[in-house]
């Protein structure tokens, strides 16, 4: 659960920027990313933090990473785009893409790293590269999520090369004359360290049969709890574990292994909040609930909507009797709900706060990853919000203006 | 269930346009709206038919619809903007939104029609124009949707006044001398006529408490069956229910109601497809899945991950043996998936169809509504899809161009 702003400090947003407004701290960005780095003195045979920057993909946030030393995963050709302009190196980014890269050649020949994700990836790497060292993405047969949803491995998901296919992998590898040297997996999504131990083990379980592997990535699911008293991971005691299995397997198979890990929403989740207006106030009779209406909603925050997922919202008053507040959004949309149940996102789950009234400034927190990025631009017209960055010293920082009104349709012909 | 494009017509799309590339049919679009106006013979005492245009503001998809004498329902300032731009006039423009208008004197002075749907909206209409001659937008108390997440009415729903406050309505247009001419709700989203007989009566309730109204809009929601067996309103039948209604009325109450409804849905759902290819086809071994992966998905199609939407699937292949298929998209996203079950969106449902090999062209159907509208617009730093008209003598028209990818991230400073 992060430090929501302060009354003055989201006066202050409002006051410069307007709202809704993304607000990233720099002091939590830097945070996260320093307890991610600490698996470093864990890693017995080297590590590498990549932020999976399809979580964030803002300019200021990736070069605020790229001064502390991280590396960079991009799920697209166009993520490896944005990455170059800001400012990282080409060998800090790998892309792994579930859509087949259109600049391969390009990519590979600059020195950006390639994760192929499926057979046919690996063919194209084949015959745009012959002769170069890759990564391999595997679905290791298993692979624990959250929810249901968050399934990153196993039979129901679609994501890295199915584990029997191993065989194929070392028949296009020798055609290609590919060197295999990394091995990715993405299965987990989890706080519990013993999820890390059982994905560190099923991953590695596929690398003695790739003899040139040299790195090992672990992908990300790093859980951060958004709502007060809702877990995190532990970063040290997941270290803890990966350490273990690769002296094991050093021990067993002679190889030392160097670590990868891949975090988005631990990078910056709890990093952003979106600063909201209470725009209005109703309620339907005594048997229903109260309703907040606030200039955000599922345009930017789209998560509850779209996975149940629970969000921190404070009131920005004091002095005031609590109720239980539905909070829901601009958009007329019965689904533009920022509380719906967690177990049942068709439900509402009203939250106890400071009886909110038209006017009052309202935090969304847990905004920093999969808002801005993956929310629903431009529904009812609404334009793009702002982002902007909290300096430690209090200074706002305009990262990203909000979309002139214009830009929503000057792509009509 | 829509005639989706022949091969031929889908390669001539991906040609000029690329993939993936929403294409809309002016024909359909002009047959739905013709189907609708027919309720005009219906109402005994006038009609008008408003799109809601937050379906699919597309500026040329007005357009048609303005030539064939629609009029429009608002859900944003934005959106009366946008409708001010495809040459509707402000009369016949209705704007019904969440968010309290910032520019309510603006548009009453121009002649825009104003829709309020809060105590709040009703008090900011007073003070702007007082005198002035209104909508009020009601909850009668119950609504019923397709699912749990279209609960367009009663307690668990924000949209519009709450039937018990009926009082605080007329004092406050006592107060403001405002007259309330016309009476607005929208509580359906069936394809049972006997629901909309229903609809049209909970509202009629609230009418003669409203002395000055003559008009009665019964909003949207008139469902169309966008897979082949599914289920579409009868318009016919709906509107017989709603003359019986009106005549009983004005039979009881001596007053002739006008009648408006304002389907989105039903105008463009099935006018819409998005032309795809498929870019790569994995599966999970003997017990698993197999997954057709395109370049659409969440990006251009948010319903089956939001809501468990079904959409049409072709795969456009000619002899191929027919398989299972789960169809997801290019994100690295676990929920971008095309082919949810309807009942349990975390869950996936194959659909059989010719098994897809890389390179195929896929069309997702029923996608005119609420896809490029409400959607997932550059997650994974994907641009937004093009969107293009299809003429009855098959001429594409492109209505907006794709994203070029430096509009992304222009806004960044």
């Amino acid at each position: 659960m992060p430090a929501l702003l302060t009354y003055g400090q989201a006066l202050e947003v409002k006051k410069q920027f307007g709202t809704p407004c993304y607000v990233y701290d720099r002091a939590e960005l830097e945070a996260a990313a320093r307890r991610a780095l600490a698996l470093e003195v864990q890693a017995p045979f080297g590590f590498t933090l990549r932020y999976a920057m399809k979580a964030n993909p803002n300019r200021d946030v990736l070069a605020i990473f790229r001064e502390m030393g991280l590396h960079l995963d991009a799920s697209s050709d166009h993520e490896v785009e944005r990455a170059l302009r800001a400012g990282f190196t080409p060998p800090s980014i790998q892309l792994t893409s579930q859509m087949p890269s259109s600049r391969l050649a390009e990519h590979l020949g600059r020195g950006v790293l390639y994760n192929a994700c499926s057979l046919r990836q690996l063919d194209d790497v084949g015959q745009a590269a012959p002769g170069s060292e890759i990564s391999v993405r595997m679905n290791p047969g298993d692979g624990d999520g959250g929810t249901n949803r968050t399934k990153t491995g196993g039979p129901d998901c679609s994501f890295g090369i199915w584990h029997e296919y191993l065989d194929d992998v070392k028949t296009l590898a020798k055609k290609y004359d590919l060197r295999i040297a990394r091995l990715h997996s993405h299965i987990g999504s989890s706080a519990k360290p013993e999820e890390w131990k059982r994905c560190a083990q099923l991953t590695l379980k596929l690398a003695p049969a790739l003899p040139d592997v040299r790195r090992i990535n672990l992908g990300g699911g790093f859980k951060v709890g958004r709502m007060q008293g809702e877990e995190s991971v532990d970063m040290a005691e997941v270290g803890a574990h990966m350490r273990d299995e690769l002296v094991a397997f050093r021990d067993r198979y002679h190889r030392e292994l160097h670590l990868e890990i891949e975090p988005g929403t631990y990078l910056v989740a709890n990093a952003g909040t979106v600063v909201a207006t209470c725009v209005d106030v109703v309620d339907t009779g005594r048997d229903g609930h109260v309703f907040a209406k606030l200039d955000t909603g599922m345009c930017e925050v789209t998560r509850p909507t779209l996975y149940g997922a629970q969000h921190p919202i404070k009131v920005l008053a004091a002095g005031r009797m609590e109720a239980d507040v539905v909070f829901v959004g601009p958009c007329c949309e019965s689904g533009d709900i920022l509380t719906p149940a967690e177990k049942d996102r068709d439900a509402l789950a009203p939250r106890r706060v400071p009886r909110p009234e038209i006017g009052d400034l309202v935090l969304v927190g847990g905004a920093g990853a999969y808002c801005a990025a993956m929310s629903m631009i431009n529904y009812n017209s609404y334009p793009q919000a702002p982002e902007v960055l909290r300096e430690p010293d209090g200074v706002l920082r305009l990262l990203r203006s909000r979309q002139r009104i214009e830009q929503v349709w000057e792509n009509e012909v």
